[in-house]
């Protein structure tokens, strides 16, 4: 399925919004480049979570790792590169576990999810406009804590991690 | 929080785009009103979900009911005035379930997600340019169907309600 026309109305530094002509409809469309998350769960049973501020969200939130994919990267290899940069965690064993839209009415954000279980510890290389606390949850302490996360990606990655271990 | 500086780059007619300056960082954000969205289940146990095109996915996806939120409008009200006018759907037992950023690296869209129980047919009203089919899901076998879930809002809400039910 394909517009029939399609202009560029803004042009960003990460964000692009097009205008698409689909028959009758036109769209106002954010293109993306798409993004990785990923359930990373260390030898000790305990998920690695990023706490950051979110400008857009005006507060700092609690998450899953992520990142966006580089032109011409293979998801699960930019989820490893953000993984070990924003936590110092490699290795372990890799799974895909979903891919959805972050917010398909208008944004066109396709968002991979990995586990990635048995990560070991490594050294951090965030970026430099990152500023990224890394939080540890025991797996068995993340169903307590779902009140706490306010991130789709995040509700979304763990209940998933949960629901395939059986917890 | 709140930004040092705020300017507008692109001036659309869903969303716009702001460039903040939070100290030393400038930030491009993807401004929205905020949605909503609901897992509503029938009497007979059955959770209304929604089929339709979705552009910036270019493919048609399955998720649950949701909706923009309308300048001034409370989550719970622009919640039940879209399931009536998307789904026909009425009355039952209401509770909100979860609020969550969709994609909080780039966009201010904040997400409250309701449980809607019990609800029961009345008449639909879908706007014009909306052409949705309706899909009943047995509450049962939305845990068997995961797989076909590509929307983050309606993996997230149905695994919170499954979660609520011990499913």
């Amino acid at each position: 399925m394909k517009p029939d026309e399609s202009r560029t109305v803004y042009d960003g530094k990460l964000v692009d919004v097009v205008v698409e002509r689909w028959g009758e409809q036109e769209r106002e469309i954010v293109e993306h480049p798409g993004a990785v998350a990923i359930v990373a769960v260390d030898e000790e049973e305990k998920a690695v979570l990023v706490r950051q501020l979110r400008e857009p969200a005006r507060k700092e939130l609690l998450e899953i790792p992520a990142g966006t994919i580089d032109a011409g990267e293979e998801p699960l290899a930019t989820a490893q590169r953000e993984l070990a940069e924003e936590t110092g965690l490699r290795g372990g064993r890799w799974q895909h576990a979903a891919s959805f839209w972050t917010t398909p009415g208008f944004c066109r954000e396709l968002m991979h999810v990995f586990f990635a279980e048995g990560v070991e510890e490594g050294e951090r290389s965030p970026e430099d406009d990152e500023e990224i606390e890394l939080v540890r949850v025991p797996v068995a302490e993340i169903a307590d804590r779902l009140g706490e996360l306010e991130d789709a990606k995040t509700l979304a990655g763990l209940l998933l991690y949960l629901r395939s271990r059986g917890l």
